[in-house]
């Protein structure tokens, strides 16, 4: 029997800490379900060959075996990785039963081989919300989607969020226009900026992708165009670079910076990052990364973008627009700093004590009153004296102490305050904000929000 | 690249379908926190070994293996089989951070690599409850814990279901009353009466167990006790057997039918049925299974009972009591017989239509009212002509579509009785069971419930 210790790279919650990520998943999904996105699961395995598709990948998959399989049986299957490849394979599988456009979200866990780090798990829970026509998927639909999670991410009670926009029509139409050949290529070079020194990537686009250096200056100097607002039109115009795709890019990326801005609250940022490449994946337009104010060394804690081919059975092509936020990326290291914590253990706002256990039955119709009226509460698993009741709730975080008297009568306590008042099971009620177990935040401290009620029990 | 087909014993859900396994995990969640159950989920992979502990499952673990591991590396982690192997992982594992007795609710898939059937799916989601204690865990809470899913699945909008008890103790008193030597062989053969003819079972009894004919016989009687209410302790004590730990078992099942009794509704059947043994699994009391009326082929939907060790490491023991709910089990089929059907395929209440694409920003902003007021809806893809915007909410099953005026005001139709009113972005709203989408439910049927707010809207 193996010893007991934490598997790497499989962080797990303690109760009051997953109480955090319901009130966070819960509070995603409303917001995906009031502009309309509904919901679905996919199973967690996919054919290893629809895995590997994508480019580099397949390093990271999971394959699964019976245990008893023979031994030279070749493993057909592999844990998803992301919620995009098997949201493809749901759309082409069940196109029959779905109407489009289709607005789904998901929020399940997917699994990477990788090497654990901050951030990086083994096994982790992402939220994606997407946008998937047939055929044909109007642009707006981009800013929709993009407001969504804007949206969303703006009610969490975490961190300010700063979503960084691009646009793959602008990209490469301005490199088009530069007169680049190998646009793929001077794309993936330019997205070595963030670890490398601007001189460098530039000497890499002239020796690596043919460039002149002026053309590869001008490759820099889009890419440090960075604003809050869809001034950065005038500032690309002004490099002076003409083609017709560039022109449809800059619309559309002012498009999305400003429908996102006009939704956006205090805590989410809104920008046009000319530099945000997404270099590896096969998108089409817009692009977006996710940053968190004060946790910059996690890298983007989402991102997303449009695919003009998110999915195709070679009759039909299904266009797809989406963004994903990764929920384990974003709160376990916020639960490991403190920045966010339950408020409690257990879903308990009321301890029905007891004298003896002779009277169990009576704490027990305590609760079951409580109950029918949607209060959470546990009698006692034991008699004890009062000063150890009162510990047993406060260990669990629980606010209030049910006591029955001699003469059937009940008072109860509020055990952060000492206040002890007469009450009847049938009409006592604890304020709203005790019903359910709070959500601690200090991310106020990292940003200027003014919407405090975001930062409690959501 | 492998065609596009259904995994056999992978089932996937619709929209509409998983909004209505969502309200039922909802509603399942719901019950068990007003009860103190706080939720955890545990990673989805264990060591091997870990998995393997449990007598005859090791045959359908799926084991996880890197793609890119060398070909004889040996696979070390599994996929769990069912949620009590995690959890008691779990608690072993962060006992020093739990508060015992430690009441958890956990809805998380499984995986068996076992031959689907109907009900018997490879990746199947199951609801589990359990109370473990340290060291020491009172009778009580095997009472609690039973009544808690009667409660949860008295809710659901599903046929009657029925808790069958019995209890180990009771069963091995019984026999070692008797004078039988091998219980526990004894328990195996007693359990095939639901395969075999009773007296192909008292041959094998004489044969492999080594009773004599007339134990067999009486073993036989014990096993055809089943009622519905305590009146079996008479029964069991008119066969003239006398054993302390017998006695102490009709105790036990005697307080857990009439607790669970005390909270069954007419959607719960609770019986003590003496065959129930559960005869591979290491319980040590309280053993139930949970049947369906209508649904009998699927054998139990659930099942669980009271383990003396449910983990141990070595130095301290953690009895549990638990009880287990087959999601996939239950609803799959269910849906699949149209006994359960989801209301709408999206959230959206409200389909805001489109005259032309310029009026695009003005129905948004009606939608932006009607979300703030936590009102699902979404704006037309399209602009379109009225028939046509009626037939696009119709298809969904979105009840109302909202049309703006030349003038600036609104209508909004609701579409099932063609009824259009002026209308106010502001303040018009719908009804509360428009809100969300119903679950549609013809399970009153099959049973003679008398509460029916139950089947909608859970």
């Amino acid at each position: 029997m193996s010893k007991i210790a934490p598997l790497s790279g499989f962080p797990e919650l303690l109760p009051s800490q997953r109480a955090v990520e319901r009130e966070v998943i819960a509070s995603l999904s409303r917001t995906f379900e009031l502009h309309g996105f509904a919901n679905i699961e996919t199973r967690v395995v996919e054919p290893i060959d629809r895995l590997a598709k994508g480019g580099e990948v397949d390093k990271e998959i999971y394959v699964l075996q019976r245990i008893n399989a023979e031994a030279d049986a070749k493993a057909e299957l592999g844990l998803h990785f992301d919620l995009t490849v098997p949201f493809a394979r749901y759309v082409l599988e069940h196109a029959g039963h779905l109407e489009f456009p289709f607005r789904r979200f998901q929020v399940q866990p997917a699994w990477r081989g990788e090497r654990p780090q901050e951030g990086r798990y083994r096994q982790f829970t992402q939220a994606d919300v997407d946008v998937v026509g047939r055929d044909e998927l109007p642009f707006h639909h981009d800013v929709e989607v993009m407001s969504v999670m804007v949206d969303a991410l703006g009610r969490l009670p975490i961190p300010r969020v700063s979503f960084q926009f691009n646009n793959r029509k602008l990209i490469q139409g301005f490199y088009r226009g530069l007169g680049i050949e190998d646009v793929t290529d001077a794309i993936r070079v330019i997205d070595k900026l963030d670890k490398l020194p601007a001189d460098e990537v530039a000497r890499m686009l002239v020796e690596r992708v043919g460039t002149t250096p002026e053309q590869a200056q001008r490759c820099l100097e889009l890419a440090t165009i960075r604003v809050g607002d869809s001034s950065f039109v005038e500032q690309v115009r002004a490099l002076g670079v003409s083609d017709e795709l560039l022109e449809q890019g800059l619309d559309e990326l002012a498009a999305v910076v400003e429908g996102c801005r006009a939704v956006a609250g205090d805590r989410v940022g809104v920008e046009a990052n000319l530099r945000i490449a997404r270099g590896l994946d096969y998108y089409t337009g817009t692009v977006v990364e996710i940053f968190m104010e004060g946790y910059e060394r996690l890298k983007s804690v989402g991102g997303g973008g449009r695919y003009d081919a998110l999915a195709s059975d070679g009759r039909t092509t299904y266009p797809g627009v989406g963004v994903s936020f990764g929920v384990s990326r974003t709160l376990v290291p916020l639960i490991a700093d403190g920045v966010l914590a339950g408020g409690r253990s257990v879903p308990s706002a009321v301890l029905v004590a007891l004298n003896t256990e002779d009277e169990r039955t009576a704490s027990t119709a305590v609760a079951t009153a409580l109950r029918s009226r949607d209060i959470a509460c546990e009698v006692a698993p034991s008699p004890a004296k009062f000063g150890k009741q009162i510990r047993f709730a406060e260990r669990r975080g629980i606010p209030y102490v049910w006591f029955l008297q001699g003469d059937g009568t009940s008072q109860v306590k509020d055990i952060r305050t000492g206040e002890q008042v007469d009450a009847d099971p049938a009409s006592w009620t604890p304020p709203a904000a005790d019903l359910r177990p709070a959500v601690i935040s200090t991310a106020a401290r990292h940003d200027s929000s003014t919407t405090p009620e975001h930062e409690e029990n959501q």
